[in-house]
């Protein structure tokens, strides 16, 4: 492609905003861009797109033993956290997100008690999961410790979950935990895990699924983060596949939210329920109410509603066709 | 910021992003990255936040009398129109937002036989209304004769809905079209616009909706762009309460849809009702039937059920609590 004209002179990044900025409100000027001082998502997982977040500052870089960690304020998204390069959540929108994975799962059974989550090591699902006043065990194991120090000091709105006195956390590996848990445990597992490459690999395989349907009580539910229906219907059909197989005698079924900083600007979570009493996840029987939170510091729910969680299970026609065969009506 | 090491060394871009590479999987690599050969779409109505594609060739770039107009090819998005530097469709994902504007308000009143579109230049929007086999009349007025000649020679299975020969193609300024329109003409009005900056911006004032509401017979509905619930609530708001009093009798809704190009991923539509037989768009009476399409040419629909309609309507948490008193129930 020919170089705008502007382009050809050797000048520094600010100059060459200033000369482009002469072509603002055209394309041209928004073509072949120095994003200086902004944060690009690059992937393999998404090829051809990214989002970009203007940077205030970097507030912490390290590696831990599993991945690179990177927390930055960004100008009009609040604080970042990145993990191996991927956005994991912002300030302004991770609401839609932790409300949707906890309580899409925890509204559609009766009140429950004992509840898992695997992954979520920033805390905003435990904060959700601690919304629920029935509950009186809430389990986390999350396998890199560096995750839940830096949400801590860097996101206290989010870690605001590790507060809650019925929190008790595991700094581990998921696979390995939920192998060792006494089959029939809990009434809900919330798997909040990153995308299927790096360490969260084997929370996307059928093992992982056999082992959360036995650490449930029959009738229990697993929630899990499943990619976009934009740019993964591939990855969900195998998913639902898999759990179709898995949770025989029980009900599999798939919802969306819209998170703007995520690929796509939604993400998609599969459902699914062990044989036992039925669950119908399209119709919640557990209301939530804000105000028996068990702890008084929580923001009320920013999202979720009982309506938007019914709506939430309606798939556009393309990925209704594809999943049609796999999902529970 | 500092600038990380690489980017020091003095080389072209090629050699830049290979350097780039090794960091792959870190955050670090998606820093001040130099987008060569990639559209970034910056604009002070989203400010601190770009969709950045990447470009595979531009096919068409020249200024109309009203604005700044190109066509690319993408490498993963498919063909692309940008207005003003505004990305308005790409092929992959323009099905969610031309069915949902369109089907919002035909699918809620009786089968309608006379509909107005308000600029929709690209066609995507009359594809969508002619699958509506009772229509008669469809009329479109198009400000920009430009906008509609690339749609036909670079979008043809958008600019498809320009066959069907019940279209009447007005290129003139919608504003003062609807001024000069007889009263209780129309039984829908749908307005496909860009951003109320630039010449869609008397689009979204109140004497724009006054004579549309003129122009629609008692019961006629309006279906409007409405921008994002994430970055523009204070737009919606004062649409909504211009709304609220121009549609006095009538009703006043907010729906929304999935476009993943768009800024935040969203898009939103006011849906209006003049006073006269009641409107109910949660519940629409007027299924679809794709079978019966005027033109055989078209493709199935890709987003639009009658489940996703009413759940269209869902709006978060937050949304709800700001819109409430200017929605109908």
């Amino acid at each position: 492609m020919a170089e705008p004209e502007s382009k050809k002179v050797k000048v520094d990044g600010t100059t060459k905003e200033a000369i482009k900025d002469e072509q603002q409100g055209t394309a041209r000027a928004n073509m072949d861009r120095t994003l200086q001082g902004w944060y690009s998502e690059l992937s393999p997982m998404w090829p051809g797109q990214a989002l970009s977040l203007k940077m205030d500052k970097i507030l912490f870089e390290d590696r831990s033993d599993f991945q690179d960690v990177v927390v930055f304020e960004s100008s009009t998204w609040g604080r970042v956290l990145v993990l191996d390069g991927v956005i994991q959540l912002t300030q302004r929108d991770e609401a839609s997100y932790q409300e949707m994975i906890a309580h899409l799962p925890l509204c559609s059974i009766e009140p429950p008690k004992k509840v898992l989550v695997v992954g979520g090591g920033d805390g905003g699902v435990l904060r959700e999961v601690s919304r629920h006043a029935s509950l009186e065990q809430i389990d986390i194991v999350e396998i890199d410790g560096m995750v839940i120090d830096v949400a801590k000091k860097f996101f206290p709105d989010v870690a605001i979950g590790y507060e809650d006195p019925r929190v008790n956390v595991h700094v581990a590996d998921g696979v390995k935990f939920l192998k060792e848990t006494t089959p029939g445990t809990y009434d809900a597992i919330i798997v909040d895990s990153s995308d299927p490459i790096g360490p969260a690999q084997q929370l996307f395989e059928r093992p992982f699924f056999e082992s959360m349907a036995k650490a449930l009580r029959p009738g229990g539910v697993v929630c899990t983060q499943a990619e976009s229906i934009w740019l993964h219907l591939p990855i969900i059909k195998d998913l639902a596949q898999a759990c179709s197989h898995t949770f025989k005698g029980g009900s599999v079924n798939y919802a969306f939210t819209s998170v703007p900083t995520y690929p796509s600007g939604i993400i998609g979570f599969m459902l699914c329920s062990t044989a036992g009493p039925k669950v119908d996840f399209k119709h919640p029987k557990n209301p939530i109410d804000d105000s028996k939170n068990a702890n008084k510091n929580l923001q009320p729910l920013k999202y979720y509603t009982k309506e938007l969680h019914t709506a939430a299970f309606q798939l556009p026609k393309f990925a209704q066709d594809a999943l049609k065969d796999l999902l529970t009506s």
